[in-house]
């Protein structure tokens, strides 16, 4: 392989840059105590006040091969209950990590959890980070923290990271995977996607990478990242036993935790709620099991006749993660691979050991989510969610998808956009996006940008309609702009706002058309928002109300009307 | 211009080809009584019966100056209640229509609608068509239309029509709409669009032109539709004044109608349910009034201060439609044109008029589907239909979307699909389709693609939601494909082979790949799939249940499970 530092450097400015996916855009800072939360402020015309908006991207212009900055370092000085630690695990590749990457390890003697602090009643940085985000009381957020509702995944070895939260009451987050296999991909490459990744708004990363040098493609993405990184252990573990599950023990994985638990990583998919008794179900379904990390906890258990590990070493995993504050996305196994097998017997057999799971996670003070399908039609969404939250204590649920239809690959992240933006209007916290390859190959860039943009769709329609009190300002400020033709205001205010512009480009070039009042759909003619407008202008015009001009019945009104038609609707020659 | 008919012949071999599009199928035919139903049969590998999935493409290799077969006229001949007639109206353009193209005017003395026939018992081929093409009962499609629950829009002077229902019982069918507007597309791209639609599987086809040559372009078009053609007749009547909607009449639009009737339009969009006292309240909107009927109508009824002339002359619409059986499609001329103007008291107030005319309308035997929105977020959905099939006595309803956002411009496809999914599910027996340009230009050739996609998504994952008995069948076969690594059957089974073939090859392009027993999501370890599928080898050929294996807990087995593990999983060297 290349050397990663020297391919990443040559790439990271002209790749993934704010300027070019969002011109009309700039950073802004929101708050001005302890805490400074980066902002998007989309400039507007017409006398409209700038809006701002929730932004990933995290801090621009840094040099990858030095990472971002600690913004979290004094905070967690602050709390004085971690102490710097000799690293315990490394798993060398064949990459080296240049010294401006490395960063102390540090560790705390108890609990250093954010779930810690919010039971004890303390309003972290992070908590009020979190609050002047999303424009909520930081008190709120500490509640839904202490309560389980609500994890702010940061482990106390990623200061770079913006904290965020998930949980029923916060926006509802997207995650993003990345990583590398062992067929494709490299680590300037990944690097470059998790920066792809947040700048069209990413709110978690995971890193799944299978390949050769594991350790070191996490460290740089860590050290890169604005956002929570998510990784599924077993998949390391698996490495190091050169892919033969049945070689797995319980040391070998408990130092893989630590391993990645001391380059900062934020929470680990833990497949603990696959139970021996459970694999038999899974042999009679249409796809039986899907999930990597459980298909290969099923054959070790299988081929050991014994209980998965994860499940009976489960209380020295959280006394692992509490000393870091890694948070759990518990596992699901066992979810539906295919339509015909969603919400059977195996999956929920999970779920209610996810459920049991939880509660002794809290006991550890450990902040929890839980994982969901998958593959389910729409008739059979809610149950999941509502067996969810009876099941696990109303932890953060976090879904892949769902998917509510098999029969189009290619079109993957559409099928599940569908039940994403379902499951996140019941109360899913987090949507695990899907991008167009899924089922068929690794996502390349533009793949995890439609996968991204997808699911920023769901996530806000589901925002919408769960009626969180920030969500409708955008659609507003957009709905406004375009029915004032304010071309230009309507293109920044878009998720995608180089796209849309293209768009109405293909058809109306010509910059006039951008303060036009008509589009290519209509024409100059027909154009019924300028119809209204005339209505409206009419009424403001005459002095009287607009319900009264046609109820009172004013027949000289409507003769003025029909005379001044030439200056409403122009006639083609 | 130059001539149509000269550029349409050059293309429409290369184009739209069935062979292309779908490797692996073939056209067959269903019944062998007095109606064949073309259906498109998958041929499977690995033991598998070929799958027959529902074909909109219609008739093969056909030259587009001589138009498609006359499959209904002896139907339509049999009936005996049809004459020919001179037609009554002829709208010329610039555009000479091939004499090929010309075919004789029909009309009946009496109602010549399904409806009818329906209401007096009879089971006409045309119901004969539609259950044996999704697999229903006739008398079970008959009793639908007849109370009114289903419509089959079938103009008698449209015999070119392959028959298909748009009921709440029925598969949820999709709309593309196509139409040159004033400053894009002409007459071939027109027919173009149509075959590329109905290639990918749109059910119906509204053609939205405004431009010049507005009656040769319809022409054109309904000569060459496999499926029923909506028009929204309002606009051609207004290109017939100049653009003035203030100079329309109630004998301008009546003529319109029956020209576009006696071309063999299937169903006209009539925005009869715009009244005058409803109009300011849209003044009152963030978008004001969207539809550009609806806005039409709206500015006639201010300018003349009087009624609504497709209101007040209903039941003389009633008495045109039903002499050729041209279908209402009941517009929402007030819908939303934006979330913040979601199920407002415009929307409804129109809504409870459809109603109302619904019944008018089946007093004389019209079929009737009724509009709906357009732009509500997914808590807002559920009422719109419930009102709906309250209101307008459970007639179909065909909704644009809904758009559950509006910060997406250029993904619009994918914010009103989740809508389009979830109103399907509840009950909307037709989506009209949202393209990715919707909002900022004219659909070209791939958004037409895009936009019929994600609705085949939409309405399939409702039509599995609703449980319809042959929706399964075909997620379950390309499950079962996927599982097995049936690569090529996979891809064969998707809604869009060849770009799922095309996404598969970025990553793993050696035709080996396409039988390997992995793919590139995981790499040649790791793979889940593989994994279950040992769990079940050995379970098979230890002549053991699976369950059996693991819970009488034969230690021995598992011994040898462990020792067979080379045989499992290869291990890179």
């Amino acid at each position: 392989m290349a050397s990663p530092a020297a391919s990443i450097d040559s790439r990271s400015t002209v790749a993934s840059s704010f300027a070019a996916a969002y011109p009309g855009s700039r950073r802004v800072y929101a708050g001005d105590g302890r805490v400074r939360v980066p902002m998007r402020e989309v400039a507007l015309s017409g006398g409209e006040p700038p809006l701002r908006v929730y932004d990933t991207s995290g801090p621009h212009d840094s040099d990858v091969r030095a990472g971002l900055p600690a913004l979290r370092r004094p905070w967690i000085a602050d709390r004085g209950d971690v102490a710097e630690a000799a690293p315990a695990g490394r798993t060398p590749g064949s990459v080296e990590i240049p010294a401006s990457l490395r960063r102390p390890v540090v560790r705390g003697a108890g609990p250093v959890t954010q779930m810690h602090y919010a039971r004890r009643g303390e309003i972290t940085p992070e908590m009020e980070f979190v609050a002047l985000r999303e424009g909520l009381d930081p008190e709120m957020v500490r509640a839904e923290v202490a309560r389980g509702r609500a994890i702010i995944p940061a482990n106390v070895n990623h200061p770079e990271l913006e904290p965020m939260a998930i949980g029923r009451r916060f926006l509802v987050k997207i995650n993003a995977n990345i990583g590398n296999s062992a067929v494709s991909s490299s680590i300037d490459e990944e690097v470059e996607k998790l920066r792809w990744a947040t700048l069209w708004g990413a709110d978690t990363i995971m890193d799944l990478s299978t390949g050769p040098d594991i350790h070191e493609t996490r460290e740089w993405i860590v050290r890169n990242a604005p956002v929570p990184v998510g990784t599924v252990p077993i998949y390391q573990a698996l490495e190091k036993v050169g892919g033969r599950p049945e070689e797995l023990t319980w040391e070998i994985y408990r130092d893989t935790l630590i391993e990645q638990a001391e380059q900062g990583v934020d929470y680990f998919t833990v497949h603990a709620g696959v139970l021996l008794r459970y694999v038999p179900a899974t042999a009679r379904r249409v796809t039986g099991i899907v999930s990597r990390g459980g298909s290969i906890h099923a054959k070790w258990c299988l081929a050991h006749h014994q209980e998965n590990f994860a499940y009976t070493h489960f209380r020295e995993i959280c006394e692992i993660m509490r000393a870091y504050d890694v948070s759990f996305s518990l596992g699901d196994g066992l979810r539906p691979g295919s339509i015909a097998d969603a919400n059977d017997e195996a999956q929920f057999a999970e779920l209610r050991t996810q459920g049991e799971l939880t509660r002794i996670a809290w006991e550890y003070d450990v902040q929890v989510m839980n994982e969901g399908p998958g593959h389910v039609p729409m008739h059979l969404i809610r149950e999941n969610m509502d067996k969810q939250l009876e099941w696990c204590g109303e932890a953060p649920f976090y879904t892949l998808g769902p998917l509510t239809t098999d029969i189009a690959p290619g079109y993957d992240h559409l099928t599940s956009g569908i039940g994403a933006a379902m499951i996140g209007w019941y109360g899913t916290a987090m949507l695990c996006y899907v991008t167009p390859k899924e089922h068929l190959g690794l996502p390349d860039r533009e793949d995890v940008k439609q996968g991204v943009i997808a699911y920023k769709i769901a996530a806000h329609a589901a925002d919408l309609a769960k009626g969180h009190p920030r969500a409708r300002e955008r659609d507003d400020a957009l709905s406004k702009a375009r029915f004032e033709f304010r071309w230009e205001d309507q293109f920044n205010l878009a998720l995608d706002p180089v796209t849309a512009r293209a768009y109405h480009d293909a058809t109306l070039p010509a910059d006039g058309a951008k303060v036009a009042h008509f589009c290519s759909m209509c024409g100059p003619k027909f154009c019924s928002m300028e119809i209204t407008q005339q209505i409206r202008d009419f009424a403001a015009e005459r002095g009287v109300d607009e319900a009264e001009a046609v109820e009172v019945g004013l027949e000289e009104k409507s003769a003025e009307f029909r005379e001044r038609r030439e200056l409403y609707l122009p006639v083609r020659k």
